[in-house]
């Protein structure tokens, strides 16, 4: 084959090539919970590899000498304005816990995102388990003002999530693990290492390049970057 | 005319009117410029009476206990790129300068935002000064790096933004009267009222009641409120 033609099919195979987003995120945070809904539903729009990594926000926050917004009066009441707008134009069930600060800071999601990082270890097919997991661990915690840092509560969303009572034991068990312990740390210092200062945090692998958007208000400039179209946070509606 | 027939032509009436859109901004704020170039493009685009509202920055975080967010080396870091980002997609001609902490905080745009007060209370026939005044500023101190501290570099300004030699001088020394300085402290004040914890904060009128949006990244959401359509930063080409 002639060099030229050759670096011509190389042009379209990577022009064609399923660009690799990732989504760092954690169930604690809401404004995560719109990210990852909506890349959920354009990873089968945008020609995409949507990656979801479990991280801890705690430890961006830490390692980024960030602290949370929600300590600005005045920041916390328009996030509270900001996400119920949000919420019902992603048309995701949000809704605040009745007590914030303990939900989020006493009560925390460690435990949670262990087991999320367990989900992801252990799957061998996809994110599928994780994506439900992730969504059923939201629901908890940012809809319906339950409890997730209890073996008993993991174990709830677990099933509502398809996972069997005998996975999501030895899901349980591997949770506490130092293999485990160490998957979430490391995924927290790579979203630290991309730059983030909180989550989520989307990065999106252009030409060996990472880009980076921090937040859940950049994805017209995302599809813009990765040579997509943005149709609003209901793309299969959208496209009806 | 009966009643019902009247209350039909005031359904129709408060459906048509414009609604009344402000937008509180400070030339040292570069997310501000973003913002401001974006709602004068859709001034005429949506049915919307679009008022521009000089304050003070400075005065709304201390007001506010908010910090600035250049502060956290990683959010700095990543402003800077989002910013960069942003400028392209939106097209405004942003560049910062050198030295932003010498541009933003030790030198200040106190005296550049009193001359924006006075051109607002001056102003008879609409605003187009103090857009093109506004837009001036902002190219000098976030695209060229040029001083808007002296009484010269704001003459220069307004030489540019098409006010007169006469105008410029009398403007320059109402800008230093007790009425601009409490002009523009009211209206900072007002940007605090309805908690604001930085600019641009975007405040929507609408059936007696105000919504309020922050930052440069809630115009697809601005749009669903008031009932008009998000085409991108470019309405006009877009419309084309």
């Amino acid at each position: 084959m002639p060099e030229e033609t050759h670096q011509l099919l190389e042009g379209i195979k990577m022009a064609n090539a399923r660009k690799v987003v990732e989504v760092f995120y954690d169930v604690v945070s809401p404004y995560s919970w719109l990210g990852f809904e909506v890349l959920c539903r354009y990873r089968n729009v945008w020609n995409i590899e949507l990656k979801l990594r479990p991280a801890l926000l705690g430890g961006v926050m830490h390692g980024s000498g960030n602290r949370p917004p929600g300590l600005v009066p005045n920041k916390f009441l328009y996030m509270g304005k900001d996400l119920h707008r949000l919420a019902q134009y992603f048309q995701v069930p949000l809704n605040p816990p009745a007590n914030p600060a303990e939900a989020m800071f006493e009560k925390g999601t460690l435990a949670a995102m262990r087991f999320l990082s367990a989900v992801e270890m252990r799957e061998v097919d996809g994110d599928k388990q994780l994506e439900r997991m992730s969504r059923e661990l939201w629901m908890r915690i940012w809809s319906l003002d339950k409890d997730i840092t209890q073996p008993g509560s993991i174990s709830e969303a677990a099933m509502k999530a398809g996972i069997s009572a005998g996975e999501t034991e030895e899901l349980l068990k591997l949770s506490t693990s130092k293999l485990i312990k160490d998957k979430l740390k490391n995924s927290t210092q790579e979203a630290l290492d991309h730059g983030a200062f909180g989550l989520p945090l989307v990065v999106c692998h252009i030409n060996g390049k990472a880009e980076v958007f921090f937040g859940s208000d950049r994805f017209e400039l995302i599809a813009h970057c990765i040579g997509e179209k943005w149709v609003g946070p209901k793309p299969t509606i959208a496209k009806l």
